[in-house]
């Protein structure tokens, strides 16, 4: 990449230049530095630091910093001012999806308190509505701030509209063209306005064909949307079709990112979102519940061990492979539960042909299981193993290994429909789940064939 | 969404029209739908009925559908064509990026062949060296079509420029700006080159502070840019700074969605990447390698166990710990290895900074060992349980959860070091090793105790 790094020398030279205040040496460096570069650098500040480089910062940039700080960053920084000053220095100047999720990081009264010192009433009564909206739907990711042109204008009207505006919306890649109610009618590139003449007319030109969500379109769907048809922005519209905001894509980037490491986290057992450079005991609290779930199933194996203790004196080799049927269980169980997941996640696969999957997934389980059992077949003869133990073994491995594939896949489809999200059947509790039933399954079957 | 959505029912009725070839009421459907409509549609379609389907399309709608295809579909379908009409049909008016990534699914000689059909040369010797770079990479990734204007032009003559390559650059958010070498020196915004009047030269509008990539720039370093920066698009020069291609985040985002499916896949076992509607002997193949390296284990595992038999049968309550103390260690290393795969996926950790991440999950490990251990004597006192056993189990518990914890930060840390993928570290193969070594550490501490 050819941009800026931030490294260590650099930031400890520029807090050189801070506690001497030296603005004339900071200030060219803040100009080559990109909003998410000084938020990176505000990391590594104490407050009275990072609150000094923000008073040398224009508006637009310092509001574009506060928008790019980790969460709980910001929320250390925002101490450096009063409620005044975050509705007037922050709030007020931000677009109103990075200022709904900041407020949506203070409790209540704080944001009451802040939004009563907003001057522009209109925008304040706008945020109070869009904290309303949970942050997982269109309603809380979209940002009012968009170009709207009345499908009765000319381009030379959308271009002085774009001009008024300009200042407000950032970045533009299409007006979205209405009708007198506001109702969405469709939408024109900006190079099209660029192309035409001043005098055409909108509806001459205006692409009616146009995906929209609706306030209550929940965030994967709008993810999938924009993933499939390519989209950098879509118009959001309320129940009676009128435009009322627009998602850009870095939020949902943002938004895929976030639920792809959930995923990942909760298939590692790991329950909270956390990140590597969280305090210990966050990590700490994040990692316990699933360890505890493991912990009291592996004392329910005892305890179901137990019940075959003369079992096992009897035909003490039938110990040596518990670990091993217990594990496959588990690893198999994992497998076909993550990939159920993540078609569910991908929407590529959809919770009515849920009979087909589980009779596919009864199929791998077959294959595997054979191989699986075939190999150990094969590796215990060759270690000249107890055959009476090694059948034993080898069909236990075949039925859990075909069990757990299968529960793998039921439990998230059945989660799925029952709307709760199926990434909780993934990790540790399928594993511990597998590990308990491939215990029974190996004693039963030690009882019944020894 | 508000959007058209494709249902069991309008297959069929489509089909049935195919069949009877009603162009008249063919047309309007298909202009209605967008090209990844089409594509996923086309999924259920025989391939006479998709090369007909694509003979009412227009060349522009064409492609797009061709581009959308999943790779498997899409092999079925260019079987329909010869590779003169691949290249003439397809190829010629596809995106650089788009074409490159279709072409590299070809055998080389049926490469060569199609490139040798292509009649404009430039086109296709940029596309033959396009193929020469790894999918991965910011050269591989890019499409050649942008908007390049010169530094000493003024917006007029951009106008100009975009409109000469209107057809070619679909979509267009920026131009760039070179100078008379082709050196990249900012670039301006469609939004500004509408604000401005057509007299202003480009040198007083552009921004010059711009991030590239060059061409070698690695996938995941492209995507952390973007998502850091909040780009819709990415200008890539070559070793000398020239304007080469655009990278635009469609395809990044398709990319962040593929490596976290990859990562996700690896963590719970599945090895190469699979999707769950894929044929049953790729579904089970995917997952054999984890689950042949679990049954190693658990083989090796045995003979372990196996040394320890007198000990097993002078206290048999030992044996129905054994699969609690295994799993344990199991589940602790996977947590700890994928949050450090995690952060170092996010850049938000690097490997610089190895000894304080150790220390830290070291420091995790303690906690968690703590409160298992506890939780552990606390149960298995209320059920009466053999103290002596018990002082095994939980010492042996505590030892296995710190190994495992940190042997899972440690090998990923590793791995990075080495360039190697350190999701490889994650899921079974963490499993497996630390299911041995709890089981190493359980017999030693029994053998030490009882």
């Amino acid at each position: 990449m050819q941009n800026f790094q931030i490294t260590k020398e650099f930031v400890n030279e520029f807090i050189d230049l801070i506690d001497l205040k030296l603005e004339a040496e900071i200030l060219p460096i803040l100009s080559k530095l990109f909003p998410a570069d000084i938020a990176e650098l505000f990391d590594q500040l104490e407050l009275e630091q990072a609150v000094y480089v923000t008073g040398l910062l224009n508006k637009e940039k310092k509001v574009a910093v506060l928008a790019e700080l980790e969460a709980d960053v910001r929320k250390k920084f925002l101490t450096g001012f009063s409620p005044t000053e975050i509705a007037h220095e922050f709030i007020e100047s931000m677009d109103s999806d990075d200022a709904a999720d900041i407020l949506n990081e203070f409790p209540p009264h704080a944001v009451n308190e802040i939004i009563s010192h907003i001057k522009d009433r209109e925008y304040a009564r706008h945020l109070s509505s869009m904290l309303k909206f949970h942050e997982d739907t269109a309603g809380g990711l979209m940002g009012r701030e968009l170009i709207k042109v009345n499908i009765n204008w000319t381009v030379n009207q959308c271009t002085e509209e774009i001009r008024k505006q300009a200042e407000e919306v950032e970045k533009v890649y299409t007006v979205y063209v209405v009708d007198d109610n506001d109702t969405l009618l469709g939408l024109v590139s900006l190079k099209r306005i660029i192309l035409e003449r001043a005098s055409t007319r909108v509806s001459q030109i205006l692409e009616s064909n146009v995906i929209s969500a609706d306030i209550y379109t929940r965030g994967d769907d709008i993810a999938n949307s924009m993933k499939k048809y390519d989209l950098v922005a879509l118009p959001v519209v309320d129940t009676l079709n009128r435009l009322v905001g627009r998602i850009t894509i870095d939020d949902i980037v943002d938004y895929i990112q976030e639920e792809a490491d959930r995923d990942y986290q909760l298939l590692s057992g790991i329950s909270e979102k956390v990140e590597s450079d969280d305090k210990i005991w966050l990590l700490s609290r994040a990692r316990l519940p699933w360890l505890i779930i493991g912990l009291v199933g592996g004392i329910t194996n005892a305890v179901i061990i137990g019940n075959y203790d003369d079992v096992i004196l009897n035909n003490v080799q039938l110990a040596f492979f518990m670990p091993l049927v217990a594990a496959m269980g588990g690893n198999a169980g994992v497998q076909s539960s993550s990939i159920i997941v993540q078609g569910l996640a991908n929407a590529t696969l959809n919770s009515n042909s849920i009979l087909s999957r589980i009779t596919r997934e009864f199929m791998v389980s077959v294959i595997n299981g054979l191989v699986c059992s075939a190999i150990l077949f094969g590796i215990t003869y060759l270690l000249g193993q107890n055959t009476q133990i090694t059948l034993v073994v080898g069909i236990s491995l075949f039925a859990s290994i075909m069990f757990a594939t299968v529960m793998g896949a039921i439990v998230p489809l059945f989660l799925d429909k029952l709307k709760i999200n199926p990434a909780l059947a993934t990790g540790p509790f399928i594993t511990t789940t597998n590990d308990l039933v491939g215990m029974f399954i190996y004693f039963f079957i030690g009882n019944l064939l020894i």
